[in-house]
């Protein structure tokens, strides 16, 4: 593999550039900004590397953009996707969200860890191999859709839709990097998902507050609401919310024992003096993989500006996100939430439903997460941690656990600073180019596992 | 008089262009915009009737426009302020905040009614009395600040300064109008207020919410802490809060009896289906004059834009304010607040004051109320009615109160519909020219009252 990592040294110039082009299309799905323009340009990306590319939509949903290439007896399903995160709030970002800049040897852009940098450099590591290694060793098939961010809204339907494309003996997750520690990491299933937005409302206009004695408070009903819904202790109260979970198995719970917590580190660079409930160690893993949430993600009443005003907001707004382990089902958590409401007599809040996703796990002998596991090590030397789900979420249950496709993370270029979702998002150069490696050392470890 | 009205119509062009002059200026106090501005507009428009006008800034504040004329044997205190509210949210306001427009014969604009409408007219009818009754028959002394819209923040410490300044036998205050059914009001005091922001911190970040699980979710703690503050069923909790409130009096409640409440008007003005409680008629009134409150006046936290954005927020932030009734004191329901917060575990939550007044009551009975009501009655030939106090706050306390100065609301534009501090606050021009005869028939019956 000498003449393949000599390629990409000496390409990195035009590589970088071409992640930078990309970065710099806000392609926002929760703001339905420059959908159109991410899509054509990473369909001429895979096209450019040889690939066959279809757009597919679904009930009018961003286009997936599948493409296949290789003739390999074995086929890596990778899935990616080209939409990103908002970038607000602006104001909090040292260079321009979509500018991309590089300091201190990292590159900053919205969706350059989150999920762009990936896609890029697997499709980079791809032509570096066919530059300089030959024939592709195995049959690839790309699934890069633009709604990830949106929580994947038709790839469910592409997914019923299209069982022929998605079949494959292994699948790559968009995510991939390394630790805190600097050691690789490969995770084998996904936290599932459920959005809502909650909306109270009050008099048709925001009033002068003086009328506060008589005129119902949107804002008040939905901090009483909310205060239902998940006690102080920590604990959610929505009725049957826990009852379809599985707990971890003592397999899973061996698999967290390999996994070194790095409580002190995690707490320095979050600023917080304790995790909640003071946990450490092993059950701090557990409970981050092994427990669902429920999150105020957002709030928004009546004056938010500087100073005082003295309003009675004429509504209240609360964007909440439960994460899901398995056997929870997004649907029902929906109807149970709704049900709760109801009982406690808050019938006129309003729920919008931003979006599911089922938990997935996957097989943790699979031959994908033994090539992506030895690949790992050819790159960086290290054993990586391998582990038995993410905290995070992706459409893993559509669009490998419904066909029985295990999984496996990796060949990425993350890290513990990335600041998904978060202003000053990015990514250590050095990691690009080590998560190019890593993607090469896998369709040769993966041919062969 | 006939002359005065002339002399009204026949200046009507100037007038309303010196009224609109006076709105361009956004004069936003809890911005910090344009006061110096709005201030010497106001300076100059009272030396151009005559008055000796004085700058006074007390501990680096706004300055006060201290403006007297007239040698009667009575002295009349008027008391407006050259400040407004903030004009978030923009995107409501039909036409811009800060350029007045005329339509359906209303003026839309910020502060066009609280206050600049009404502190135009006092000066445009004394204006007028000169050129056509000959010399004032009182003495008037105007105190016109610049930090009513953020608790009068120094004006407490300009009245200690001052009480030279402020001797008068009684006080015209800031407000004035109709009410829905087009009747007089006059109101004889104010409520208090205490304005506070609590703000709950988590991470230095925002992270990526599938770290709800372990680490503190601000959004949820401020939740939770409000929660605290008042129940469901409108019950304040805060240990002490009510002590010290008087009840209404015999005479308060028979004042509330000749009120008639238009329960049926207001509801549907408002867009609800019922007041809190389902309260009516007096009692409404009752409540609403002489109860006090406790109201989130904004709330923001986390992704507040458009869908769906799965952040755990490393800050919540709410505004709050307390409206009070006599004997209720700002600094103890700061420091009730405080204790109550801490003693509920919220010693992590920050409290900024934003400000408080005391709360302030007249004598019904005194010489300037008498003049006012005889004066709407002049002016619209219908008795007025007396409210004992508005449910509005000022800094009646400090300039009235303090020195035993009566005080009564009136000569003035307001109207049920002016949707001050909110967006689209307007006037009915029509009422402005009213606003300016009631004024002057004012001067005339103060003198004699």
């Amino acid at each position: 593999m000498d003449q393949f990592i000599s390629y990409i040294d000496a390409h990195k110039e035009r590589f970088l550039s071409e992640l930078f082009d990309l970065l710099r299309i806000p392609s926002v799905a929760a703001q339905g900004r420059c959908i159109p323009e991410a899509c054509a340009r990473v369909k001429a990306r895979l096209e450019q590397l040889g690939a066959e590319v279809r757009l597919i939509s679904t009930n009018g949903g961003a286009p997936v953009v599948y493409g296949t290439l290789g003739n390999g007896p074995r086929t890596l399903l990778i899935y990616d996707h080209y939409d990103v995160q908002p970038a607000e709030p602006l104001e909090l970002w040292t260079s321009p969200a979509f500018e991309p800049t590089i300091r201190d040897e990292k590159i900053y852009a919205r969706g350059v860890a989150d999920n762009k940098g990936n896609l890029m450099l697997r499709i980079q590591a791809i032509e570096a191999w066919l530059a300089t290694q030959g024939e592709l060793p195995i049959r690839i098939a790309f699934v890069i859709e633009g709604e990830e961010e949106v929580s994947s809204l038709t790839l469910y339907a592409f997914c019923r839709n299209h069982p022929d494309l998605l079949k494959a003996d292994g699948c790559l997750w968009e995510t991939g990097g390394r630790d805190i520690a600097g050691r690789p990491t490969v995770a084998c299933g996904a936290k599932g998902i459920q959005y809502v937005e909650l909306i109270a409302r009050g008099a048709v206009r925001d009033l002068h507050s003086s009328n506060a004695t008589v005129v119902p408070n949107p804002a008040w009903r939905l901090t009483w609401a909310l205060a239902t819904l998940k006690a102080p202790d920590g604990h959610i109260l929505i009725p049957g919310f826990y009852d379809a979970i599985r707990p971890a198995t003592e397999i899973d719970l061996q698999t967290l024992e390999s996994i070194p917590a790095d409580d002190e580190a995690v707490l320095a660079d979050y600023g917080i003096p304790a995790f909640l409930d003071d946990v450490q160690g092993v059950e701090r893993l557990r409970r981050h993989l092994f427990e669902p949430t429920c999150t105020i993600c957002g709030l928004v009443s009546g004056y938010t500006g500087e100073g005082s005003k003295t309003v009675l907001p004429s509504e209240a707004r609360a964007k909440i996100d439960f994460r899901l382990v398995p056997d929870m089902e997004p649907e029902t958590v929906l109807q149970q939430l709704r049900a709760h409401l109801d009982a406690q007599g808050y019938t006129d809040i309003e729920m919008v439903d931003l979006g599911g996703e089922h938990p997935a796990r996957s097989d943790l002998d699979a031959p994908v997460v033994r090539a992506v596991t030895a690949a790992a090590e050819m790159t960086y030397h290290i054993a990586p941690l391998v582990y038995p789900t993410m905290a995070g979420t992706g459409p893993m249950y559509p669009l490998c656990q419904a066909f029985g496709t295990p999984v496996a993370s990796g060949a990425g270029c993350g890290y513990h600073g990335t600041q998904i979702h978060a202003p000053d998002e990015n990514i250590r150069i050095e990691d690009y180019w080590m998560g190019m490696r890593w993607m090469g050392y896998l369709i040769k470890a993966f041919a062969v596992a």
